[in-house]
């Protein structure tokens, strides 16, 4: 069975308000893991209500348990997120924060409902901040479960205080073309991860 | 005339759902605070819309641009904010970046609205984080304009993979209790720059 | 053929000067390593002349060639370091500056030397950093070519402000017990990934 | 009398060994700070011996007494360091692992050595980082006792995955030259300050 990919746009714009340089982005990961027969979709996070808290339903009102249940269904998670002042925005903590949650759904062997899932990150902004934002990331996406593939981060950043945005490049810069393919590690690892799942531990109680 | 402060409080709770860790930590600093004559008022975030975005009115609905009139009528702004999975709660990073918009209003020597004002940090958690929290919320305030007075943070977290929460604490540990008195700092800074405010630079255009 | 492990200790001092409490926790997550038929070997890296820089040689009287012809040989990277003032140590910067050479050091299908190998993170310190700790090494680690298996890091740390070494605790937390055995991700990652090698991309020049 | 800065240039490279990019924005920074009459002076810390350590004299061999000796001096530290993976450089790290020891050396009100002194930071990298080695360094910074006055960071970075240095530039960007006349912030802070010390807290014991 192929492989599925879930992307979520962490961007700060409702689609109906603007173009997303975030999704530009993904769209070219996407785009790639499809080489590969990944099937996929994206999720514009900010189309939903997806309330404050920890837990995996925050009750009436909370779009969260559906795009939980999307995720979880997929074996590759894509995390984009604009930069705002150096730091992933507050729409992706958002979602991190309600994927803390995992820390409390385990197995009998202490796998976490995302054992076995690969997190990747796009990260795009006017200017410089792209590796922090994936460190938040990966931590926070190691520290619930994900597993990381090598080079796991595409993103673009102009030259210090710019304002150019990257939805509005006419085309996309060689190093962003290359940095992409590397999408070819998630489908590896994930591939590996679905055949042969992390064993756990048998709890010593 | 006093100095004024106001408390932002990032906590992922509504005050009708929850007491709040952060709150209790807020409250010491103020009571610090209050020691020195300075008047002040808590907001907790999460009991109003503060809609996505990096402008300071998001339009119909918004109540960033009421909570901004006290930001700036204050001298000195603690933001106080939970550790989810060892990074600022998403509510701190809305609010913050609201204040991206203050690089744009900026007066004829280059002074962003918020130059003068005092930033000080409160961050609490069950454990790990409040280092890393502290560094980020440094980094965007200063970005936005506020000053940072010495040892600027009051932190509260226990031992690793730990449980318990600051409000639950019995006592306020003694580490805490001569963090908070380091308010005094904030105050100090705060009156200076309220006297002699950043001259700026004239635009050489 | 066993999978082996290097651990790397960037605590700050020699092994003739003290003890070290992250080679307590290095120590136990190479004995869960063992557990798993993993061969091992620890080395302090404040023992060495490692010499600032970014190629992987720096000339005479550099100690880092011999280190990472080790760290080549191994499957899996356990780098442990302590916290100061809630970050790495510079002893750790050290090494994985050292470590950027690889960005350069490719095979015809664009991979890395480094690639297929599996990183982990030991954190120690008397108080606060360990997120952030792991957050730096995991995206430094992942630039150069490193994977991260679910549930990367072991770590320690007291309450806030806290002065108690891990070396002198008498026993080790239960927490960190149950962490510890979290290694059995980096063995099931590494013995994948050694199997099945990342396949890399034909360059399209 | 008048004010006096000291610069520490956190590059990997000795003087005899190559050009440095952060030596260039340092050199602006201080150029700016002497139109207010502040005198100043560059160490370059790759030039000598700083050991490992986290208190003021490591003993035999150690040159960071001297250093420590001249920053004690200054009214305003300016610590200018490149990017490597997205983090400040392990010899910026070295430093300030240093400068730890301000932690104890504290007065009868709780003032450690380095009270009232301001902390701005220079950042050069061929592409992105900045804003989260300022975040760290502003962290770090702060706690151990400086001030950081507003808009405090300086810095340059290219376009994601660049390989221009800031060096090479033929001329310095408009937006950097405008961002270095906010050295008259600290001029400013530290004046204050000079003027008017925290006045610290008397024990309560």
């Amino acid at each position: 069975m192929a492989l599925k990919a879930i992307a979520l746009n962490a961007t700060l714009n409702r689609t109906d308000a603007s173009a997303s340089s975030t999704e530009r982005m993904l769209g070219l990961v996407l785009e790639a893991l499809e080489q590969y027969g990944v099937s996929h979709e994206i999720v514009r996070l900010a189309d939903f209500n997806i309330m404050p808290g920890v837990t995996s339903d925050e009750g009436e009102g909370d779009d969260w348990p559906a795009i939980r249940k999307k995720l979880l269904a997929a074996d590759i998670l894509v995390l984009g997120t604009p930069i705002w002042l150096g730091q992933p925005s507050s729409v992706a903590k958002r979602a991190l924060e309600r994927m803390d949650a995992f820390l409390e759904e385990i197995d009998d062997k202490g796998r976490m409902v995302s054992y076995g899932k690969v997190g990747v990150v796009c990260v795009v902004g006017n200017e410089d901040g792209a590796h922090h934002v994936s460190a938040e990331i990966y931590q926070a996406l190691n520290d619930v479960g994900f597993t990381i593939p090598a080079s796991a981060v595409a993103y673009w950043v102009g030259e210090a205080m710019g304002s150019t945005n990257f939805r509005d490049l006419k085309t996309v810069p060689e190093a962003v073309a290359q940095n992409v393919v590397l999408a070819i590690n998630a489908v590896h690892l994930a591939s590996l991860l679905r055949k042969s799942a992390y064993p756990g531990v048998t709890s010593n109680a």
